[in-house]
């Protein structure tokens, strides 16, 4: 691995980032790309669905679908027709913390799109007449889902891992779905979308001054609100199992890591790397090449602000389900027995390839750095990234693996028969 | 919509494009982009699994998985270190004509790469005692598509839209699973992988002429092959329907459309566009966001070289589902009453939003390369796409859309009750 090579590589690419802070409080991360034509945002709103009222989860993520159906002057049909005449790739996602739209076009389009989403965010028409269509689509959503035993598995894992409400689903529920009013969602707006808490990252072919600027008309009248409150709850059942008559058994597992702003963190990244980064880590050789117990296996590292769990997916045969549970947390405990250093080396190899192609692309860098400042309150430039993950070393890992070692794991199934975990 | 600013945006960026092909028939075609630091490829091997053996569907797929468990000296752990200390993100697909093989990594990694590939494709070792684990591998691949009905249907919907093998899955069935032993994928290989109708695309921070060395002494000496035959079949049944205890119905529907050489694929394109690219789109604001009828709907145009037809998936509830066909069919057969000028605008402007930030990724770059080589035996640059798509006018698409209007539907539905198709 020639560090030296990899470190002029990204030298040749010196990051370009600036913040500006507006006096609604409203956070602005811009990093100036001048090799590409592209430019794209990331906007953090902190309306998520956990600040959902009790009984009306999946307000959230229908008000995300409301709030694009017309805003300012423009009617629902005017504002997608102008978006797409801009040639703007865009979307809404609704997370715990925030609701987030993101967007990608040609960097002259940029300041045109940014004034819109000035109207979407702060003058949405929300229009009373479409609530049923809304409400229709999240039903039909929910329904999908339970067309689709892995990500169910995947939703009902996150539920019983993170102290609630953080695990929450954002799509909600069938059963809370007719306690959701078109009114709840107008309150969700009221109450949740303010400028301060909120950050826009954007990258580009921008000029820094400029976007201060057209940033400043779009938003800077946004008005502040007060700060909600989240009271954490509990977590589990530890145990869980849904009975369902599906082809595969669907085997979600966690365990407790990091908190993404925890100094463990890279140790912690690197572990899970280990188990599951890339076609030589130990979960796909021993459990997928091997023993072609499953055709998917992943394990990853889910870090929030305040808390992380270590996430694994595997999905299987009904017979092979049991030996692959066994299998996979075999391998999950074995990770304290030791690390290679070869294996160590490919997980370097493989980071550092990826922040250098992470570079290319205006999309991931608008996104990262928002969702960084929101995580660490501050810009981590790439090459400090690389700086860390150059800093682990085999003992740091193991250390920090002996602290948080794999155990006292949460376990949901989704098929036709429960399994026994033996840990 | 500006067009003199995209033309000017697209002339920075002149493509840089230079092909070549080696004696033995391997066509080479490499772009060099001097503004990124990645290098990405993607070959085309004509070993797909139309060149399955009868009763044997799903050998080319399990042939992808043997194929880099071992390549001339390394066996499979060490061949997937090595890959993995490169950095290089790959993937393999198989498809219905060609099995392919994509990877990116950092530009200066691309030539031990490239020499890897040549072992992989002229020298792997295919071991028997993992043949197991790949074919076990393949069981769960096919067992988690019954649990996936979305993914089912469209898979059942093209077995039934395009001439036989060309709709057949890669991933084979259940049933021809113990006739595959590993003797068929060693055939397979002996049979399929030739350097001859193998197309290699190659974009990224790259030296041509370095290229076409590299590329020389890793695939140089790769003999030659007959080229096998492909007999085509029937289509068919037009109307079916898998019975599936499901949450949704789940609607898959095709109609004939242009193969990708055709002169009007352009208006065939923009004719699919105007039901389904972005948010303004018809079946979008018609069945999704006025009816808010299901929650997934899209339409798209699937051209093969040989032929080429539009499919459709909607996802509904069970009550909605015959309103939801019934209405999507009558938006397909409305495109023939009449096309806006502005839907065709927000067509165009969205193509070359997109052309534009295509060219930013080394990875769409080298797939586009290799693909337009095989379906057009040329390179079209991003200016001449560029140009078809500004000479689309509303009359070119309706006449098109006259000419192959939609009708004579491919229906297959999976859910607990069956549709009627009021075509």
């Amino acid at each position: 691995m020639s560090v030296g090579i990899l470190r002029k590589a990204l030298s040749m690419t010196d990051q370009n980032v600036h913040t500006h802070q507006f006096e609604n409080g409203l956070m602005l991360i811009v990093e100036e790309m001048p090799d590409v034509q592209s430019a794209a945002f990331s906007m953090l709103i902190p309306a998520g669905c956990v600040y959902d009222p009790p009984g009306q989860h999946g307000a959230a993520s229908m008000l995300s679908d409301l709030l694009t159906r017309g805003a300012g002057e423009r009617d629902s049909r005017e504002l997608s027709s102008t978006l797409d005449n801009l040639g703007l790739q865009r979307s809404e996602h609704v997370g715990a913390r925030h609701t987030s739209v993101y967007g990608a076009a040609v960097a002259d389009k940029l300041n045109e799109c940014l004034r819109i989403y000035g109207d979407i965010l702060m003058r949405p028409v929300l229009p009373e007449d479409q609530f049923e269509a809304v409400r229709m689509g999240a039903e039909h959503s929910l329904l999908s889902i339970e067309d689709d035993p892995q990500r169910k598995t995947m939703i009902e894992l996150r539920r019983r891992s993170f102290t609630r409400p953080w695990g929450l689903p954002a799509d909600g529920s069938l059963a809370d779905l007719p306690n959701i009013t078109h009114n709840s969602l107008r309150s969700h707006f009221e109450n949740c979308f303010r400028p301060n808490g909120s950050i826009l990252g954007i990258a580009g072919k921008v000029d820094t001054q400029e976007v201060i600027q057209v940033v400043g008309e779009a938003l800077g009248e946004w008005p502040q609100k007060p700060v909600l409150d989240v009271s954490p709850g509990e977590t589990g059942p530890k145990r869980d199992f849904i009975e369902q008559d599906t082809a595969q058994t669907h085997i979600g597992l966690s365990y407790k890591s990091v908190a993404y702003p925890d100094p463990d963190y890279y140790n912690a990244w690197a572990a899970a790397s280990v188990l599951s980064g890339g076609m030589s880590a130990r979960l796909f050789t021993e459990v997928r090449e091997k023993r072609g117990l499953c055709y998917s296996i992943s394990a990853s590292q889910a870090s929030m602000k305040h808390e992380g769990r270590v996430i694994c997916y595997a999905g299987t045969s009904n017979e092979r389900a049991q030996e692959t549970l066994d299998v996979t947390l075999q391998e999950l405990k074995r990770l304290g027995d030791g690390i290679e250093q070869s294996e160590l080396d490919r997980c370097k190899a493989r980071a550092k390839s990826s922040l250098i192609m992470q570079q290319e692309s205006s999309r991931g860098r608008a996104s990262s750095l928002a969702r960084n400042w929101f995580l660490l309150g501050e810009i981590r430039m790439l090459e400090e990234v690389r700086e860390k993950i150059d800093a682990l070393t085999v003992d740091s890992i193991l250390e920090y693996v002996h602290r948080m070692p794999a155990e006292d794991f949460t376990v949901l199934t989704i098929g036709p028969k429960s399994l026994e975990v033996n840990s």
